[in-house]
């Protein structure tokens, strides 16, 4: 039995709010248990230089701690006057992921900034982030959608972490059972099931290849229950993901 | 009439949340309208070399802004690598405030570092900041206190913006507001009715003495009015602002 | 009386020397007592990109402490690879103050950077910074100046330093009475008799509304008597502050 | 066919050369088709601050491209002051890799700094690193080792990509592979036949658990006879890895 | 006699290997003795921003030392974020004695960028870096050569180290000589037996105009030397040094 | 005959004012013409790391430009947050020019930072400012010589720039016969006669052995003159430098 009575398999509770706060083209507050992560969409006319001309577009990403939303305080960032090399990890992993379930040319040459800010952090942080990330996305992308051809959003895209505890695999580890956890994997996945990033690693331990199934199986689950939960919450704008319109909707 | 249908002096609908996040000894969550700062106070058991062996504590401020709490997604500051002189003036200023309502000796030696982070900016974030970093550092400041002695927090103290727009001095000005002001005044007060800081800028005009005496006594009445919430807030706590406590409480 | 048997509302004695260095285009040494400035202003076709196209032009500060112009060293921000927090705050005000006494417009598009480099210290730098840096502005003003139209500099602009130390307020507080002030207030104002900039701040006390006014009568009389020695520097030169030049001069 | 004819599963011509350089503890050049390593392991007698008087020891990587090694020249992350995402992220998972197979109460308090510094790029430049990481790491290691108790080697550890290109999964990928593959992945292994990492990615792409598993059976291939390499390149000194040896040697 | 049976005129063994790697235009090891270096040479289509529109070329240099180049291990520039002091004068030295023998004019609008990386160190860094840069920088200069008109290269250029021991002046000082140096000199000479650079320092002492010319008389026999086996290296392609070519060869 | 009338082997009128500033226990500003710079001496009691235990001293340099020294303004490295190459390059010069003739143990484990802040800049400010620091170097170690022992400065130093201008060798040069010159070379002597530094430059073209002694004979007569120069200013002080006084002074 784990900490919070968890099954093995069972994810903390989940809350996505949208419209969180109210400049950003997508703006999500995502709960998952007591780690919280505001995931801010902005949309910018403009493209990396080297995209300039191609009719393409970009999604990148930027993550962050606040100082106390764990439980001893980190340094601040700006205030040291670098990212650690665990924040750039985590902001290249949630672009990767967004980017693999977003057209490039349909987007058109528009930059889109994704911010994840942590305000509480018990574990799992990079995967709520992602999750919620998808969520802002859409709207964002949703804001600028003409109403006519593809959505540039081609399929649903959620993460989880998975590990593997004293008593086995489990999923969704809290703070506690992270720092104590043989192997740590991180998964994304997409709607269609397919796997968009697996990222184990043995830090404490090796894994062999029946735990990895075992783990990727808890993956699936949880993944699947995720982006349930994006699509309820996105309402009819979840209908758009992956959609072609034909026409442009009448005025 | 302003854009929001308030008085010249009225200041905007104001909520303090304590114990906003888990981890902090002191988490507030402030909201002026539209402006909302989260506010952690935490405490460690360590001072700056200068302090050490006197016996004094210390209490610091940093400041942020989340990149899209504002009408236009402003750089990430550990992304550039540096803070802004804008968010180091307001680190300093809000480190200042709080100190001239702390008695350093009876802190002892612990270091209390407050963060106000900005997740949504309409105006008036750093005077924000500091009302609510008030009721932050009293939680913390408790939350190490012993129970008899002098409480190290030695009066309340809260900031607000005022300012002259077209129309002459108003309060609490939005940032619609604070872009076309002649005149941009902060100013922190205590609960004994004193100033800690005045800071007068005319950026878009010049302003006289009288003028100045029209502004402090609009910023006198909206501190007040400010303090009067904090109290209200900290419920009992309020009490231990200023007191000595002859003796430790029976246990 | 004071350490140099000044009293309350003296200035100490006060040197302007212009062109001071040959290449500038506005040169100046300030002495303030023992604080001494090199406030240099430097003219540049080109103005800051936000500015491109507008006819405006823009004026900026940078201030800095050579690192022996104080009692102890203090390190070089070169070598340390940033500015201070206090460097910043400085040369942000100094900016602000010589902007509120220029028409952009009438400047036209081009860039005066005014640096303003203390090779000896002793309370007053910033203040100090100011009233020499006008001196500057002027001569680097009136070299581009054709000789018709609105003259850039449309009023005089001074500033000073003012505290209440133990025997009550005084002006133009030397280091040693600066660092024991309890209240310690700089004010910036213009040949009209208006007020650009009051920033008071009491670290190790705080002021109540009559000690406000008590100081702001003295830098009144201070910042009156700093802004003749500026114009008895600047000669004829002085009588084009705020005049508009109906015809060119003939040739 | 690939372009240089190899089957899908045929790793490049490998060569470890050990004793590259005279000064390091282990040095290593290890050439994988046109991508070489220079390899480099430094012992000091001293650990991070966090692990001094705990009586372990510490294993760490850092990561370069020399500006020329790629195609085109890439700039000198010292000239410009900051490593890049990727260089950061190379370093983390090099040192993770090693540390799984490093007993740190074996070492004791000692650092050992496993520099890679790339000389030549043609792909796979990260896992290249760590299989001849490896090797410099145990020379290192062995230098240092008294010659009873147990060999703070624990296993052997090799890495390799793999990737899945137009025709299907491939080993080894060169740059031209990499670059247009649909998903690369690094998989880091011990002699045990256990996984360390596993880090798949999909940028072009996504991947479903048989291309997974298809991918993790080219990996195991490849990392056995990595390894095996490895054996005969370090000679006897490869029968210490994983040993303990109950007496000293006699002298 | 020198620790290595030298005499004191004698240069250690010199080997040049070209087309050391395969991606840059020049790529050179110069080995002196265990001193190892590699030189790339890489030709960019562009220019500074200060030489666009002249019809000029640039030649510039990046010198770093491989951490584990050095008996102990010194840090990695790129992550300390930023060049040494040493590190920033040797380059500038590279350039400089590089473009001494270069015609700006006849290379055209190219940026030649030669990287020294120090692979091995045992004193005379800079002047091998010199001497190998120069063959390097011939090979990229050929490769971009049309065949008619001026060959960009106007002359030899080698470099070396000279200095006084215990036992009075001595060439091509190892690392262990040059730390018990008296007086340390570096020079650098052209194939027409001129000087481009004479650097002597007396760090442990001073020297006289005799022991002056004992050490230029050393270096001009040791470059001499150097620049034979430049000439010998580069076979055939040495010939172009220096010429004007009147027509373009036949096809 | 050059442009201010000097005949080949004239320096410019050189004027040098001891405790130019207050603070520092050395202070000077020396003028070349129109070179100015401001050298202050400050004696610390600690010294580098490296030293601590030895019984040893330390001497050392930084530099820097105002930003309108010069005829265009230079950016100020502080707000750029680096030194350039040249800065470092420069101070790394003058430390080592001014420990040639210090003792250090006769220092004793003291610092002593000499600053060297260029208020205008016409050419040779380098050794302007090892000419000028020599004097606030005596000075500072002055006020700290207990008055027996060895005085800690052994020499006197002084540096000029020589170059051959389009007439020939020339002494002195200033910015303007700088910019023109062929050869360039700044040579540091002692008292003794003896060289401590030889820095020649050939960046418009080469030299030959009869130039380098023909620079060589002008700086030897330029910097005998400097070191009278320092003698006549530094009065009774200067017979302490190189003197041994074996008995502490009668109080």
């Amino acid at each position: 039995m784990r900490s919070d009575n968890r099954t093995a398999g069972q994810l903390r509770p989940i809350k996505i709010t949208r419209h969180f706060t109210e400049y950003a083209e997508g703006s999500v507050l995502i709960e998952c248990g007591k780690t919280k992560v505001i995931c801010t969409a902005t949309v910018e006319d403009s493209v990396p230089r080297w995209l300039k001309g191609t009719g393409q577009g970009w999604v990148t990403a930027e993550y962050s701690l606040l100082p106390r939303s764990t439980q001893t305080r980190v340094s601040r960032e700006a205030a040291k006057g670098k990212q650690t090399g665990r924040t750039v990890e985590i902001q290249r992993l949630i672009g990767r992921a967004l980017r693999a379930v977003v057209d490039l040319n349909a987007l058109g040459e528009r930059s889109i900034t994704v911010d994840c800010d942590v305000i509480q952090a018990d574990g799992g942080t990079r995967t709520a982030s992602i999750t919620g990330a998808f969520v802002a996305l859409v709207d964002a992308v949703d804001f600028t959608f003409g109403g006519a051809g593809k959505f540039p959003i081609t399929d649903f895209c959620a993460a989880i972490s998975v590990g593997i505890g004293s008593d086995g695999p489990i999923t969704d580890l809290c703070y506690e059972e992270d720092s104590a956890a043989i192997v740590d994997m991180n998964v994304v996945r997409t709607g269609s099931g397919n796997l968009v990033e697996v990222q184990g690693t043995g830090e404490h331990g090796t894994f062999n290849r029946d735990e990895l199934n075992a783990l990727l199986d808890l993956a699936e689950a949880a993944t699947d229950e995720l982006m349930a939960k994006q699509r309820e919450v996105l309402g009819t704008t979840a209908n758009k993901v992956g959609k072609e319109f034909p026409t442009a909707p009448e005025v």
